[in-house]
């Protein structure tokens, strides 16, 4: 499928052309709201849910029920450096289990009605070690926004972006860094469970990687490619195309959301469409959810990735739409107002 | 149908022969939690969840397909007090918005396939008002525990209790500052929404009521007899039965805590089987569940009742069930340990 970008600048200029929620149909989702049988403001976040995703879906009673999950892997070469406590081989291992069905997404997703795409990227392809140079070239950086961008049904209720790749907290670590300030030991954390020394390790290499790339730390898109991976710029183009389709979005974890603050530091209102499904327990995930401007729905001490946070914040934002969507209002009723 | 009760003092007895959960289940949970293709945690609460229920159901892989809603409603003599946003014909009136289909907790129910029983206590019968004398004879609140006791599924998967009483936040209230110490004013709040002056106006009532039963404080089910209401009472009996079956219970809000109450000062461990649902924007809830020793799993402002809140945490319980029970250990999926 064509995409409309050819490079990292024809991507930056994309976000500028985003459209608005339909305020008509939010409009219509505020007014309904107040005339259902409950008190006003009774159910809480689950009425600011239902609203918002009036405006992203264009209709009165949104609808949940049709929500897509996509799971982009890959490899990188920082995992050489004794980031993670698992072995690289586990991403495509990891793969082959979500083809399976065996892993904890497969069991959300149908949970909730959501379908599941899965997405491995050139694993035997690793990016390069980026304490050394880029990441990756900007074809490859491209090629997998792309990839990312081609995956979403744009007649999705809902989109939920997962990831699964080896060392790949610290790559989201670097470029949280990068974006946000900080030192390296703040934006690293224990990911699938590093010990002391992987930690140390951890911070080491994002460190060094800041150092390398110090010139170009101000360019969004190309932190993106020096630091990140290639599931990350799949996420990344994922959320973009979700944008500029209207499909709302439910963040996941701290490697989600390293790749949607790229498009937020490209436009302001570039994740507008997004909600944040949940905060993990990975150290820096709260502070960055902050940096985005979020208010995560569930805070359950999820570290796995893989979209499953977010998988298990549809179960909420769909408890939200049904209410909205199906609940009597007070004439319906004839319930007695306050 | 009989109850094994028939006065406060035998039910009072019952408890105290409640069965502890099978714990050689909880142990196999727990090692099948060890050997799922998940970094050890990485699930946070969902896997606490699974082993807890594990033990309740007696099962190694629980379930949480056919969860039952039990909702229970009836008017409050405090209600003339002006405690309410609402006039008190809200309580039958949203009786029969339950039964058409059209309130909140139908739509939650549906989204999660949980069954939902509607029981209407004696409507037309306000209980007394507590501030002159007890709200229910021992023969009222008999029958109301037996109603509650009655109405629990022991084959459910999971029980939520819910409730509609228009003035039920001040009966709570009551019984949670009779039961727990503290000022009237510690523990009522907004409600469904009352102004300033209705608050002062619970605060004076939730006062006059704990003067007018000093006497009996310190008995739970007095204390429940004398300021609760029957939907409360109703509660305890369906938490008690759930209990005795060892049936999970999903805890909803401030009033359906403060029936939870009673019965963790009758018995010590009567409340093992219970989870908190949720922490509404009822002012006291927060303490409350902390005095139930019970971490909410969703906070997201939830104040309707209903069983609302604790029906949108059955998703939450459905996602880590389906995780628990349904995915691939290390071996199976062939995937590498850390």
């Amino acid at each position: 499928m064509t995409v409309p970008f050819t490079s990292l600048d024809s991507f930056r200029h994309l976000l500028a052309t985003c459209p608005a929620p339909d305020s008509a149909a939010q409009g219509l989702a505020l007014a309904r709201n107040g005339q259902l049988t409950k008190p006003p403001g009774a159910l809480g976040r689950l009425e600011d849910l239902a609203i918002w995703l009036a405006g992203w879906q264009g209709r009165e009673k949104p609808q949940a029920s049709a929500p897509q999950v996509v799971i982009f892997a890959a490899n990188h070469g920082i995992a050489a450096r004794g980031v993670s406590a698992f072995p690289p081989q586990v991403t495509a291992q990891m793969v082959a289990n979500f083809r399976h069905g065996g892993a904890a997404i497969n069991q959300l997703s149908r949970t909730f009605g959501a379908s599941l795409g899965v997405h491995a990227l050139d694993l035997d392809q690793p990016t390069a070690d980026f304490t050394q140079g880029p990441a990756m070239t900007e074809a490859e950086v491209v090629s997998a926004l792309a990839t990312g961008w081609n995956a979403v049904d744009p007649e999705a209720d809902l989109l939920v972006t997962g990831e699964m790749g080896i060392g790949n907290t610290t790559s989201a670590a670097a470029i949280a860094a990068a974006l946000l300030g900080g030192n390296a030991q703040d934006w690293v954390g224990r990911g699938t469970g590093v010990d002391d020394h992987g930690l140390a390790r951890k911070a080491e290499t994002v460190r060094a990687g800041l150092v390398a790339h110090a010139d170009a730390l101000h360019d969004p898109l190309e932190v993106l490619r020096r630091l990140g991976g290639r599931e990350i710029a799949a996420m990344t183009g994922a959320i973009a195309r979700a944008r500029m389709e209207r499909v709302a979005v439910v963040l996941d974890g701290f490697i989600c959301c390293a790749a949607a603050l790229v498009l937020q530091r490209l436009h302001e209102g570039a994740l507008d469409h997004c909600i944040a499904g949940h905060v993990s327990a990975e150290a820096g995930h709260g502070r960055l959810l902050a940096a985005l401007g979020k208010d995560p729905l569930l805070a359950l001490g999820l570290r796995l990735g893989e979209g499953s946070g977010a998988a298990l914040a549809l179960g909420v934002v769909q408890g939200a739409i049904a209410c909205h969507s199906g609940m009597a209002t007070f004439a319906e009723a004839g319930v007695s107002g306050a």
